[in-house]
């Protein structure tokens, strides 16, 4: 590709993954659904393995959003972006900071990658891996590391 | 792309994951890092949050290979690959069944994606991304989830 060409996919990708912040933070499902193929498939934070396509995802997203107390902070860091005509990816560093609805704060960095087709002339999320490191000694997920 | 060079990248791509199973079994640290890309980024199973060059990466799998005892037993599940010209990836799970060198059995389903980026014809590992996921409420990996 040409560097126009990719400069103008990047920043394309870059308004995805802003949009992706955005439906997080205003609980706005239709936006969030907008962003994924409909042969999705997700590695989420919590189980199962994978979640296979669009319309299960909405579920996933639906009770999220029920899970949290307005206002919802994120912060994005590192953010890094692969182009190419067609496909692209981005990994990146996210804090998620908020209260659940049972009290509980969360605050804590997740590892975020982001695998995109484009269809149609839009990037979409075909694929995302969403995690935070295991201590496979002790078991236990790793909720307090700081990038 | 046309069907055919899709069809030839794909066949490429499948090699490096193939190559990627075999240098894990056979803990041959020169194919491994013979996979990644200068600039890879790792997010790996264990902390820290990011691992940044393939360098770094080196000792990480140094360190790894040490843990196991042979043999290292490895399947993979539900691989798919996307490709393009020059930027591809593929996610999976992957079964990691071997006894460590402390005598603990380990046999758990990971979820595995990578990004790869086309370098001078060869297709290198740029991002992975290794997890499993975590109970959130009670702060504990889930190692016992099965595809």
């Amino acid at each position: 590709m040409t560097k126009n060409k990719n400069e103008m996919a990047e920043t394309l990708v870059r308004q995805q993954i802003d949009a992706f912040v955005r439906a997080f933070c205003m609980k706005d499902l239709m936006l969030m659904m907008s962003l994924y193929a409909p042969d999705f498939v997700s590695f989420d934070i919590v189980p199962p393995l994978r979640d296979v396509g669009r319309d299960t995802y909405r579920a996933v997203w639906e009770n999220t959003f029920t899970l949290f107390n307005d206002p919802i902070k994120i912060e994005l860091r590192d953010v890094t972006i692969s182009t190419d005509a067609d496909v692209a990816f981005s990994h990146k560093l996210l804090r998620l900071h908020a209260t659940r609805t049972n009290g509980h704060e969360v605050n804590y960095w997740e590892r975020l990658t982001f695998c995109f087709r484009r269809v149609d002339g839009t990037w979409l999320i075909a694929h995302e891996h969403v995690s935070v490191p295991a201590d496979l000694a002790s078991g236990k997920a790793v909720l307090d590391l700081k990038p």
